[in-house]
Parts: structure tokens; C-alpha cells; sequence
């Protein structure tokens, strides 16, 4: 196959590439033929110039129009469904069904329709008009928005159809997608869709963009540059503290999404009373999709006694006998290994896995560490090492004040979880556990795995740092993640007719 | 006099000193008697661990409590309403009255008062339930906020008294104040009225900490600590800069106010309607305070004709014969001659002032400056220096498309004006200017200068960088600048007796 095409300002063109790459399929391990280029900055600054220039139509843009666009880009979704579910499959080895063509697919184009039904309506504009004062506020459109997508949902946080990219769009602002590079033919299909959609109602030629790839100092002098004024990054924690760096110099604001092992604390009270069930729960969400979520239970807290190592017991059994995924890369297989080994180092006992390979292409065995809650408090960093796939870490605390301190001990994450019995033995402990745990995570449960996100206005997918870069703000959510793209206006003493609709009294 | 102790953990004890200080009187030129001390890094890790060991009371406190709290600042704050006005006026010079007695005091109370309603009402926390699914989400206090205040406003916008420190305490979180060097005593009184307030109602003992100053190198370790959650500083660019440095390596949050030249657009009919009254509202504006608002009209931008050329010898005549005022501190004095003077070097015309001195105490000449817009367009860069103080530059655009091109080279502005005719022969002028000018402001005016910033639910005092750090964020309105100072917390399924009582259904 010849070499795929950037779509910059509104045309799919060669790019003046620097270097090819291809996608691997990781269940067959082979490269799979389309071959991609990798952009040089002058296609980045072209992308640049065509966003700034479609941000000037866009700015003052109806939302009604950007709804239709929306909602046409995810109609063409619907349409080519059967060539992106492939295509996807190909790329990430992720199931056909219900996976990608039942569950991520329509949850895709559901968000970019909720997104649509937010830009039509202004939901996420907050207007607030004080008219003693002759003062009114509401959001606005931020400029161009930069969207770096993850390799885990090549759909829903694809860059060219995901949560970022509805949820820039729906405010108003241009998107420069930068392909994931485990996936870039299922972003092409997306931006395809885009592309289409914009020609069909007459948006800016440089309202969707897409970049398969650039050298790193190009991506951070992308996030940096004068023209964008947002980046939302969803990805592996040293290439998102890079991209940080150079934004955060510029002045730029960047959403990031980078790692979190979310905590699961199982009291006593309710491992007595259904410990195989949650057995059960707790192995199907943590090894579900090869464990690849962004909200996969990588932490176990529990306390020590015989419920406890009954529990541990069945867990590694159910662990060793079920059957192992096949992981979205070399990558992610080669890291998950490493990670593990880190973990192992430091004195974490292997209880199950912790070796390469088991399953079909890429992938690694299902794999269940152990580590005392005083060990953990030691060296919290270490053990906190994300092993993003099939794997866990059950941290065994000699009482409930060590897994207090275990908790105190954490990083900023996604999403913790309490489980405890139905008659209330566990409340006092609960109580103990839970403003410790409340404050370290953007999202608490109670008695469920936290592998579910859905998408409500209530949501949170977010969390102190390092899970996300601002803990005020959710990635998963409309109207609620559209704020992270948009600018505070103010309006003072500006005259009735010249107000924003929305405004107007 | 002896050293003033510093407050930490409740009790003001002696500081370990690094060194000492102490404040100027700017109209006498001459030192205040007190001495202040340079806090060490144990002060500092002191404070830290007070403020950490407060938050893990104040994150489950009732807003009622919070509220009382805030109220009882505000009490005390009245009945030592003389000695602060005394102390601010020897301190900054300010006027006792209108000024600090009769404008800047209420606005701080009612600022306390105000974050007090929302602390008790949780408006300011965004309820949102979603029944169907069992989540619900609101935001919640944050950890220990780190305030450093402005030298402009020692009462609305001090460490102690204004609106990052009501913000940050409406939503539940400690504050470590760290006065600004210029008026130390006054930051003392405030914070002896928090802390007496605090010892009044049961608040712990960390609540509201006070540092007079730290080394450069303690600061950026200070908001880039562990036990900090974020910082609200307002100064000036070159030390908050260094302050988002270390706040952005650590992952902290740090919302800053920089810098504003704060652009006014005066358009042909207005100056053909009102050019005098225009003068005379430009000069009032401009001069009041001696300029040393952050909402100070720093750039005029006129379109070249004999209209302009009358205003702009009309205004440079009222600048020379007004009053000159008392600038804040020798340093304000010295940076507002050196931006004057990148400004001339870079090829603007001195029309009036420019020199030092003139006023009483620590000052210089009413200024104003002309450069023409293609110079401004050629190094807008250096033709934004802000030039803090009683000072203005008017650039004279050849036409309205220069107009737009001085607009397009702004960085981003607290504010932006624009002056219109009442009989619409601007309109489409108007038109022109808006998107571009909206594009780079948190708050839009017509026909209005841009110094009064009211305390409205509406307001935005805040902008893109380097106005401010995110420009989806305001620092004045209650309650719309308490959430930079939250996190979202989400719950899901969560028990319902377990929930924030506002998320209850």
C-alpha cells in the first residue's frame, strides 16, 4: 500500500513526512500493510495556520451549526461502523463484539450526539447575568485544541471522534488530532468521517485536522505553540509530563490523563459475607479487555486474617486459570513485564504470572502480586507503579490503621472503591477509610468495580495528580468535560444587541 | 520595636529568621518602625504540616461551621476597621478615604460575607444527581491553598482578607498566607482577625497561617510541597512565573494574575460624539490610584485623523496638569520608569511625563506615550511592557484594519474596551474589532473604562495568559471564583446516608 495521506486544512495531502510507520496487528504480531508518515513541523504549522483560521469563523459560530456537524460526523460514523469495527480489530486486537461494534462504537457516537445536544442548547456555557450590575458572563470558545489520544479506545477517546475531540468541538474550537500510533487507520476512518461531515455543512477547512504522528520535540512544540490554546492528553505518563512541560512554559493549558491504579479497599465485613462473589468481581473486572482500562482495579487493600487469604488464594486461582487477553501492543506488553518486575524488586511476592507470552500475540499472564501494607508505606512510590494490563496488586494491611496510612500514601487517582457488608459491621470502619481515600480520587464507589464509566452528566473521570493534571475537571461527561475548552467571557455594559443569544435578557 | 511573630499553627510565635525586614511608608520615603521576619524553610514546613493536619478537619466540616468562620472574620475585620485603614494608608500610601475606608473595606467584608452565604448554601458546588445511574458529583475543599496577595489591594485582595482567601476557605481548605512585602502590618491585622475568629468558633488550629516573606527558593518549594493542593498568587510576572514553574513540575495547581495592558478601542463616532468627555473618562480612569489597578487602561488604540490628534493632545494636556499621585513603593516607582522606558527606547513618543518624581513621596509624572500601530504591530511584544502605575500608551492606527492587527498581536488582557457612537455609525467597525478583542479578554466593555471590577456572580476578573494562568477562571465573584480552589468529587453508588448531604435526594 502507498503511504497514507495527513488531512490538513480541509484536504487529505501528502505529508512532507520525515520518516513511515506502520500498525501492528497484536494478536497475529506482524505489521499490517498501510504504511503512515510521520509529519514534520511544516505540516504541523500548516495544521496551525488552517486551526487559527478556522477558529475565526468558528468563534462566532451558531451552536445549532455545530450541532448538525456533530451529529453528521457520527451518523457517517454509523455508516462506515462495519469498516471502523474491523479496522480497530486489526489494530488493537480488542473484540469485535460486543466490545467495539456494541458497546465503544455506540458509546462514540453517543457522546458526540450529547455533545451536539450541548452545543445546540448552550448547557455548557453557564450563563449568568446580573442585571443590577449591567454584567454578564458565560463560556465561550477557547481557539484551537490539540487532542492526543489513547491506544486503549481507539473510539471513545479515539482523537478524531472521542470524548476530547466532542467535547472541543462542541465549544467551538478547531481540532488538530494526533493519531495514536497503535491505531492510525481507525483515526483515519474517523477523520474521514470528520471530514466529510464538515464539507456536507460547510465548516472551515481547518475544523478537523489530522497528524499521525510527529517527532517529540514537534508534538511539545505543538502544545507550546502561539496558535493553540488547549491540548487534551490521554496517554502514558512520561510522554504526557513532556508535553506538560513545554505547555505549562508556554502558558498553554493541556488536560492530561496519566495513570492511576485505583485503590479497592474489601473490609472485613463484607469479605465474610460474599468473598467468592467479589472474588469473582473483582477477577472478571480486572482482567476484562486484558485488564487496559484506565480505571482497571490495580490495587487491592485488605486486611489481614483468614477471610483474607482464603480470598488472595481464590483470586490467583481464578487469575491462573482464566483465560489470558491478548494485550493492544508490543508496547503495552513489554511495560506491563517491566512494571511488574518493578514491583517484584521491591519486594512484592508473585502470586500468580509475572511472565510473558500465555495468550494469543502479544500478551502476558494474568498476574497477581502480593505486598504487606507495612512494606507499601515504606517505599509508596514504587509500589504505586502502574502495570497497566492484566495484573494487580493486593496490598495485605496488618490493621485498619495501616491501610489508612496505605491510602494517605497514594498518589492522585481516578477512582477508589470501598466494599463493605449490608448490616453495617463495616460502617465504623468505613467512616475511617473513606475521607482519606475521598481525597485522593476524582471518582469514589462503593461495593462495584470502577471499570464502568458512564457516560452521565454526573460523571467524573478525573482526579488529582497524577491521574489528571487538574482535579477540578472531567474528561467523561457532557456538558461537564466541554469547560476544559473554553474561555470565561465577560460581558460588561455591552450593549443588548451585541450579547452572545444566550445573554441576552 | 521587637520582631512581630509569625502565625503558625494557631499561636504567633517567633519566626526562625532568616533575616528581617521591614515595610516603607511611600509618602516619606522612609522605613516603618516595625521589623518583620525572613521565615527559614522550617517556618515554612511548619505551617505545611499545620495547615495538612487542619485539612483533615475542615474537608468533612459543615458549611455552616465554614460560614460562621467567614462571617466572624468579617466582624472582627469591621471593629478594627481604623487600625487597618491607618496601617494600609501608612503602608501603601492609598487614601484613608473614599478609598480603604469606605470602598476597599466593605468590598473585602462583603467579599467574606458573600463566600460565607456559599459556603452555607453550597452554591458553589455544582450538584449534579443522576438518579438512573446512581452517580452524583460536586465539588469538594481541595487541601491547604497557599495565597500570596498583591501589593495594589491590601484588603480585597490580601493573603489574609480577599478573594483567593475567601474562596479558598468558603470551600474548606487551610490557607498559608504569605503577605506581600509592602504591607506586612496590615496583613498582621487581618490575620489576627482570622485567627481570632478561628480560636472564637472551634476552627483547628492551621485554618489561616502567616508568613511576612521567604527566600525566592523556599516560595517555589513552598507551592510545589506535597501537603500544598494549589496557590492563588497575584504579583508580578517575573516572581509568579518562577512560582508556576516549580507549582507546574510538581503537578500542583497555581492560578496567577500577571499582567494586563488592558486594551480600550475608542472608535470614530464616539470621539466625534464625546471626544471631551471621553478625555476627561479616559484621564480619571488612568490616574485614579495613581494607575496601580491590575484593570489600569494601559493601551489606547485610536484610528489616525484630527479627531484623534485633538483627544490626544486634550488627554496629554489633562495628564500634565493633574495631580500627580503616591506610587505603592520604590519599586513600583523604579519598574514604572523602566517599562516607560523600554516603551521610548522601542520608538514611542513621550508626549507628557516620563521622569520621576512630582508627587509626594515615591512617584513619577503622569505619562503618556504615543506610537503609531504599524510600530506597535512590528514589536508588539515589547510595546506591551506593562507599565504599572500612572501611565498609558496610545497607539494611532492608520485604519481600522491596523486597528484589528494591534488587537490580533495583544497577548491576553484582564480586560478590553471598546468605545462606540450612540447614533450606530461604529457598527460595523465594531463589528470588526469585537471577535478578535474578545478572543483575547476575560471581560468586554463598551463604552465604560475597565477600573471598577464589581463583585458580581457575573463578573470575570480574569483572562487568558498572561493575564492569568487559565482563562476559564475568575478571581473576583463569589461563587464563581470558589471552585478554582475544589476538586470534583464524584460518587458512585454510593450509599445514600454516606453522601454530602447536598447530593442527597
Amino acid at each position: 500500500m502507498s503511504l497514507q495521506k495527513v488531512l490538513i486544512a480541509g484536504k487529505w495531502r501528502d505529508a512532507d513526512a520525515t520518516g513511515t510507520f506502520q500498525a501492528e496487528n497484536p494478536a497475529a504480531e506482524s505489521a499490517l500493510p498501510d504504511e503512515y508518515p510521520v509529519s514534520s513541523w511544516s505540516d504541523c504549522r500548516a495544521a496551525l495556520d488552517a486551526a487559527a483560521a478556522a477558529y475565526l469563523e468558528m468563534r462566532t459560530m451558531d451552536g445549532e451549526k455545530i450541532a448538525t456537524f456533530l451529529e453528521a460526523i457520527a451518523d457517517r460514523i454509523e455508516s462506515r461502523a462495519d469498516e471502523l469495527v474491523e479496522m480497530a480489530h486489526l489494530e488493537t486486537a480488542l473484540p469485535k463484539s460486543p466490545r467495539l461494534a456494541d458497546v465503544e462504537l455506540p458509546r462514540t457516537t453517543g457522546q458526540l450526539r450529547q455533545a451536539a445536544t450541548a452545543a445546540r442548547s448552550g448547557s455548557w456555557r453557564n450563563p449568568v447575568i446580573d442585571s443590577e450590575n449591567g454584567i454578564a458572563s458565560c463560556y465561550g470558545p477557547i481557539g484551537p485544541v490539540a487532542v492526543f489520544g489513547p491506544n486503549n479506545f481507539p473510539f471513545a477517546f479515539g482523537s478524531a471522534s472521542g470524548g476530547d475531540f466532542a467535547a472541543a468541538i462542541a465549544a467551538g474550537n478547531p481540532v488538530i488530532a494526533k493519531a495514536n500510533s497503535s491505531h492510525p487507520g481507525t483515526t483515519r476512518i474517523f477523520a474521514e468521517c470528520a471530514q466529510a461531515a464538515a464539507e456536507s455543512i460547510g465548516m472551515p477547512a481547518g475544523t478537523v485536522q489530522l497528524l499521525y504522528r510527529t517527532g517529540h520535540a514537534d508534538g511539545e512544540k505543538l502544545v507550546s505553540d502561539p496558535r493553540i490554546a488547549a491540548t487534551g492528553y490521554t496517554g502514558s505518563r512520561g510522554a504526557g509530563l513532556k508535553l506538560k512541560a513545554a505547555a505549562d512554559a508556554a502558558g498553554k493549558l493541556i488536560y492530561l490523563e496519566l495513570s492511576s491504579v485505583n485503590p479497592v479497599v474489601i473490609l472485613p465485613g463484607a469479605l465474610a459475607e460474599r468473598g467468592d462473589a467479589l472474588a469473582e468481581e473483582f477477577t472478571g473486572s480486572c482482567l476484562m479487555g486484558a485488564g487496559q482500562f484506565c480505571t482497571n482495579p490495580g490495587l487491592v487493600v485488605l486486611l489481614a486474617g483468614e477471610a483474607t487469604e482464603s480470598f488472595v488464594a481464590d483470586v490467583a486461582k481464578r487469575f491462573s486459570e482464566a483465560p489470558v487477553g491478548t494485550l493492544l501492543s508490543k508496547s503495552v506488553a513489554n511495560s506491563l513485564i517491566e512494571s511488574l518486575g518493578v514491583l517484584e524488586n521491591a519486594g512484592a511476592e508473585v502470586l500468580t504470572g509475572n511472565s510473558a507470552g500465555g495468550g494469543t500475540g502479544y500478551s502476558a499472564a494474568n498476574s497477581l502480586l502480593r505486598v504487606s501494607g507495612e512494606k507499601f508505606v515504606a517505599d509508596p512510590e514504587t509500589f504505586q507503579t502502574e502495570a497497566f494490563g492484566n495484573a494487580s496488586l493486593i496490598v495485605v494491611a496488618a490493621d485498619l490503621d495501616e491501610a489508612c496510612a496505605v491510602i494517605d500514601s497514594l498518589e492522585g487517582n481516578l477512582t477508589g472503591c470501598v466494599y463493605t457488608d449490608t448490616n453495617g459491621s463495616d460502617d465504623a470502619a468505613y467512616d475511617q477509610i473513606e475521607p482519606g481515600l475521598r481525597a485522593k480520587v476524582g471518582r469514589l464507589l462503593n461495593d462495584k468495580m470502577p471499570t464502568g464509566v458512564a457516560v452521565s452528566p454526573a460523571m467524573n473521570h478525573g482526579g488529582p495528580y497524577p491521574a489528571t493534571g487538574h482535579a477540578g475537571f472531567t474528561a467523561v461527561g457532557i456538558p461537564a468535560a466541554i469547560p476544559r475548552f473554553a474561555a470565561l467571557h465577560c460581558y460588561d455594559n455591552v450593549r443588548e444587541h451585541r450579547l452572545p443569544t444566550i445573554l441576552r435578557g
